[in-house]
């Protein structure tokens, strides 16, 4: 007999089906037994009019008589006639995973990760991350991106910085990227357009509700623009795409949520960074610190702002200061100590950060030489410039923040299967 | 003006057009000058009636009437009016990128590859693994199958064996994930059904044409099979679908390689490896070592064998024995000996090992103590099984093997943009 999916059930109204999937909850009075069973499309009422000995959480494979009954979930019930164990459960779940919500905190979700992804809301977080990488894919290929991927392990730190995971490499020392930005705009000398799904390693020790030491990484870079803005432009329709098709074939998920839909304005709002501190100041009367380009409660002001002036949820930041900004961002020639840098915030959380690069070697050199970066290592990403690239820019995404930031999670880490953070290694 | 792509620029004939790209190559007569531009659509010819200073490799956007010419590929020609050099060569290329073929060494071509990959046919190869990694993403979700991604910082080795890397991770030592092994297993009891594109590390020592120490692996795992054979049948169903997409959409890149059409069969044969080691020594009158399961040797007459006998460039090898395999590999209940793991070869090389999997927490635990594994670290995952997984099964695949053997490259390390082995760790 072939498998129904429970999503598919009604097309076997009056017939006998089987099913296959996890015991969700069981309601046994002795000669009749109520079961939930749940597979990955649904869950649907089954009941037998007989003793059976079965536990929560057991594999089975059931056949019986599909009958429409309104007051099902579903609508539909199947009256019971052969059940078998097909993997069976040994010791006590420690959790009841038929209620609502589990409400565990975050220390023991994770703990107990392996158990908790089995709960349907744990489960429609991950649900929505699959169609945000479908998306993601999705829209970037329509914009005739090609997908790259690029090396993780790494025989020279590419970006300036000590946040580096190193790895002993045979009789070497090797590093783990800490993003693919070298290899992408070398890229863009070849496909024009790129784009990668990663790995992304961060070895800061941050303990916060927004970092993790490994995260995946949505990446692009594109060739032949004009400036920043073409950037920005292309990153905003990606985002809207995605939010779309997000909004579609998530529906269910978000319903968990109490989420109906998904707005991306058709043009999320710009501002110059220098102005924005000044607006802080002056509408919330907060002080970003000296010793920072913006701090997470500036962010936090600037993502209320959005919403309060433009109604939007997203905010593009440009033109981050020279001296907080990577060595291959293009420096604004209106203004040396700024950059044609940018960060996208969604709901006030840094969710992209972008910019045009310098394309020309001398003045990649330059720039290198002031920010005092050796170009140990860095040779093969050098001299490809003297073959020429055209302008361009890109940006890189966290994947996982965006669901955080859709579904109002309390921490990154439960956008995540298995984080890491400074202490956690496992599961 | 907006830009023309050069695959479209009949649609602009008898008018002028924006187009931007790649000096491909340069014919220069004086007065008149023969420009080849190359954008990531395709060449065009392009006639300047005046002296410009122009090197091949400059990047420019130009502007000029599209004329119909019998004589040009693609049909077109551009009479060119205005051209702008937006990035420049600054150094003369190293080889000549508009020869039909490179004709450079491995560690040549490798060394160079920045620049190298700027060829069309070593471009044609990404086109191809892009147009890979986009229908194993189409024929896994076509079956249902849901994408994760698992860490790669692992807190313990997971599979036993000695070729994991080590990371320095923080106050703690992690080592790179070797395969998403352990965690698409219990994944199977969340989703039922999963699949991972991701970094895969491996620290073998190997020096071989088919081996790196860094790939992308196709990973995916399936709930409630009957046995393995559900696990071969679907992985035979993905390839095919796979090479379907390949041969539709990637006809031009294939043409490079001289291929005109891929051919999967809608039954893959199988032969367990006992017996085919009899065929071997019968028909090619080779003994595979008795200290390995199967040699490369033995594997590419495996490979001839299949394609003499059933004119099939894929085989699937089953029953591998119980010594060669992990400890989470089911042993076949009729000669515990042997497993229900299998290989899957395509044209005499290994591209994807998989099987079905020990669901039971006892077997699991026994088989780890006759395999002399101990849990430690794997707690998180035994754990798992108490609270039961479904009968499963699954495969890990090597994208860049596919590639390799679909066009015929002399070594992996084509197939990949920047390869790691042993001695490279750079570019």
């Amino acid at each position: 007999m072939e498998r129904t999916l429970i999503n598919q059930i009604s097309t076997q109204e009056g017939k006998t089906a089987q099913i296959k999937g996890r015991v969700f909850n069981i309601r046994n009075l002795g000669n009749i037994v109520f079961l939930v069973i749940q597979d990955y499309t649904g869950t649907i009422q089954t009941v037998f009019e007989k003793g059976i000995e079965i536990k929560i959480g057991d594999f089975v494979v059931l056949e019986g008589k599909v009958k429409k009954d309104e007051r099902a979930k579903g609508g539909y019930e199947i009256q019971g006639e052969k059940i078998e164990i097909v993997s069976s459960v040994i010791e006590e779940l420690p959790f009841d995973l038929a209620k609502n919500d589990l409400n565990l905190n975050l220390v023991t979700l994770l703990d107990n990760r392996t158990l908790a992804l089995r709960h349907p809301k744990v489960q429609a977080i991950f649900r929505l991350y699959d169609i945000l990488l479908k998306s993601y894919e999705t829209a970037l290929r329509e914009n005739n991106f090609i997908e790259i991927k690029t090396p993780k392990l790494l025989g020279a730190a590419t970006e300036g910085g000590a946040n580096f995971f190193k790895v002993k490499y045979f009789e070497k020392e090797a590093t783990l990227a800490q993003s693919p930005q070298l290899y992408k705009q070398i890229m863009v000398g070849v496909f024009e357009r790129v784009f990668e799904i990663g790995s992304v390693f961060r070895a800061e020790p941050h303990f916060t509700t927004r970092h993790v030491n490994e995260y995946i990484g949505l990446d692009a870079e594109m060739g032949f623009i004009k400036d920043y803005k073409d950037v920005t432009k292309t990153l905003n329709q990606v985002i809207k795409k995605m939010f779309e098709i997000i909004e579609k074939e998530g529906k269910e998920y978000l319903k968990e949520y109490c989420i109906d839909s998904l707005q991306v304005p058709d043009e999320i709002p710009h501002i110059k960074l220098s102005e924005l501190k000044k607006i802080i100041k002056e509408e919330y009367n907060y002080e970003i610190p000296k010793d920072t380009d913006i701090d997470p409660k500036g962010e936090e002001l600037a993502g209320q702002y959005a919403k309060e002036k433009f109604n939007s949820d997203f905010l593009f930041i440009t033109h981050y200061p020279w001296e907080y900004r990577p060595f291959y961002t293009m420096i604004n020639s209106e203004n040396p100590e700024e950059t044609l840098g940018f960060d996208l915030l969604y709901k006030g959380l840094e969710i992209a950060t972008g910019g045009q690069r310098i394309h020309s070697y001398n003045e990649l050199i330059t720039n290198m030489k002031k920010k005092k970066i050796k170009p140990n290592g860095l040779e093969f990403y050098l001299n490809t410039f003297k073959y020429a690239i055209p302008p361009h820019g890109g940006w890189g995404m966290g994947s996982e923040r965006i669901i955080k930031q859709l579904l109002n999670l309390s921490s990154i880490k439960e956008a995540i299967l298995f984080p890491r953070d400074v202490k956690r290694l496992c599961p």
